[in-house]
This record gives C-alpha cells, sequence and structure tokens, in this order.
C-alpha cells in the first residue's frame, strides 16, 4: 500500500557512505520527478546529479538538523553517497511548490529502492551555485541528499506542550513528533 | 511499482461528479500528507475538507487550464466530487514546498484509490479565504480538486519548438507534453 511506502520515507541523516549509488538510479529517480505535475506544465525545474564526483564540495553547504546541538552532521563513512540538487530555471516560471511536489516523488522512489535521505532547505546557495556554475536566472531550490540509511527514525505524537523539535536518544534513535489529524484539519465552522 | 503510480497520478478536470468522495477518504488523504516531511519539522500546513457542502463555494475561486482557450472548467455532472485546500500558517513557518509535499502524498494516495484530481495554484484567495473564513495569518497555497476522473490524459514528448502547453484532440482526450529527461539534467561541466 502506498501508506507504507509514505512511512518508509523518513528524513535521514545518517547513511552507510561506502555503499554508492550509480548514476542510472539518479536517473530513474529523476525520471519519477519529470512525469509527476508541474504548475501550468512549465516544468521550469531541473536536477544535478553527483553520484560522488561532487560529494564533498555538496556536503560542505549543508546545514544538518538544527534541532540536534550536538551534531553538526554525518562524520566520514555516515555521509550521503548522492545529491540531487533542484534548481529552478527562473526564465521558465516558478519553482518552489513545483521543487516539492518533484522531491516527494524523488524521495518515495528512494524508499522503495531501499534508499533514503533528506531534504534540505538550508543550504549555502551562494557557494553551491558557484561549484554547480550556475548562470544568474538559474537558482537552487532544494538539495536532496541520498543512501542507504543507518538510522532508526519513529515517529510520536505531539506532547501537550506543542513541541515540534525532533531529537535523538542515547542509542541514536530519531524520534519526530507528529501533530495529530485532528490538529491539522481546518474547520472553518 | 512505484512509477506506476506515478504514470497513473495525471491532473484530471472532468470527473463523475455523482460519484461522492466520502470525508473518511478525504481524511485519509490528509493522513498521508500528515505523515510527509515537513521543513524544520515545522507541519504549518493545515487542509480545509469539502465532500460536497461547500463545492459550489471552492469551484467558483478556481482558474481552470489556462491553456485550452475553449474550456472555462468542466460542466456540471463533471465537476470534482470534493476539494481539499492547503492553507499554510504563517505564524508556524513557510509553506510552498512543504505544500507541493503534501499536496503529491495527497494525490498518489487517491491515484491508488481510483480517483484523479487536479492542483490549483490560480486561486481567488480573497474570495475563498472569506468562504473559509480564515484568520489573517492563515493563507490559501493550493487547492486540490478530487473526483473520479473521466477522461483519457497522456503524455507525449515536447516538440522541437518546446512548446509545453497541454491540448485536447477531437476526442477530448488530453495531451501533456514532458520535457526530456537529458533536457531536465543539469550538467555543470
Amino acid at each position: 500500500m502506498f501508506r507504507d511506502l509514505i512511512l518508509k520515507n523518513r528524513s535521514y541523516r545518517r547513511f552507510y557512505e561506502s555503499e554508492s549509488i550509480s548514476g542510472d538510479t539518479l536517473k530513474e529517480l529523476v525520471d519519477l520527478a519529470r512525469l509527476s505535475p508541474s504548475g501550468a506544465n512549465r516544468q521550469s525545474l531541473k536536477f544535478h546529479l553527483s553520484a560522488g564526483d561532487m560529494n564533498d564540495e555538496i556536503f560542505g553547504t549543508l546545514s544538518w538538523a538544527g534541532y540536534l546541538k550536538d551534531f553538526d552532521g554525518p562524520e566520514p563513512g555516515e555521509r550521503p553517497s548522492a545529491y540531487i540538487t533542484i534548481i529552478n530555471d527562473n526564465d521558465l516560471g516558478g519553482g518552489e511548490v513545483n521543487a516539492g511536489i518533484a522531491a516527494t516523488g524523488i524521495l518515495l522512489g528512494a524508499a522503495e529502492k531501499g534508499l533514503g535521505g533528506c531534504m534540505f532547505g538550508a543550504v549555502d546557495r551562494k557557494k553551491l551555485a558557484a561549484y554547480l556554475k550556475l548562470p544568474e536566472h538559474m537558482e537552487i531550490v532544494l538539495v536532496i541528499a541520498l543512501g542507504r540509511p543507518k538510522e532508526t527514525v519513529v515517529l510520536e505524537d505531539v506532547k501537550p506542550d506543542g513541541d515540534i523539535k525532533y531529537w535523538r536518544d542515547a542509542n541514536r534513535v530519531h524520534h519526530v513528533p507528529k501533530r495529530s489529524l485532528e490538529d491539522i484539519i481546518y474547520n472553518c465552522k
């Protein structure tokens, strides 16, 4: 069932870095994004793939897990094996909603393959744009890090204090509080 | 395979309106969005559900298929059976990428159930916000129309002239030109 794939698709931040992901696999994932909806069918997004060659540079532009004060990103050996950078061609139209659609297709496709990853909006865009030699009209929207996950992520209910910050326990299990269905359904009556 | 679900999830604009969608089904779909990633886990999105009671009002706020000059939206009898309006609580953070993620979960879940729909960014937000009695800090990001699809949508390659406008043939089959994988992969070398 699709719900199982949704549940499998957690945000992972530690990986078996030695397990590589091929360029062909990355292309298969981008093809899922290609076949997804796009506002006014403009298809303004472009995708940069790194299956190794630019991993170090891209890693250095990402801010990891802001709520974990003792975690500045994964150590060598636990870093992502690949990255897909989602870029919007502003000459073709807007891209934020479209990037969310594309990234979801990519990450659900990765989950089906036993891979996992994490979306980054907190990116040093100036630095990464220089690495990628992006022309002026092309703007980085998101970076997706990918690998075979090396951590356990569990969902739990948001407590009455309303705190939504994820946290790690002593066994390095990553806990993510989720709001209830009742809480997110808006009733205007 | 997940790719089959991606392919099944086309943007539909004509439906069997007499086939209703229950509130419970809409809640199941929103639950998929609830369990999806959210930037910094803020979960700033709220979801308004209409399984009939507000359909006419919501329909009147949507702009349908801008490229089809002879189609001003579906006729009575072919209109959506339900709507999910995605609203961002701006007090909790930003929402465009998150709305794209949420809408994708909802529409893929709908496709699995034999339903289909269409995302709308072209919404008369002022009018709809008044219908929904939204407070100042809550902003409509997207409307998703849902129903059992009554049309055939086919993908085709973008032609050399680069035209991405969808079109309808004499049999009312809806054609959607998609860019090639080579065209959307950005190579900085």
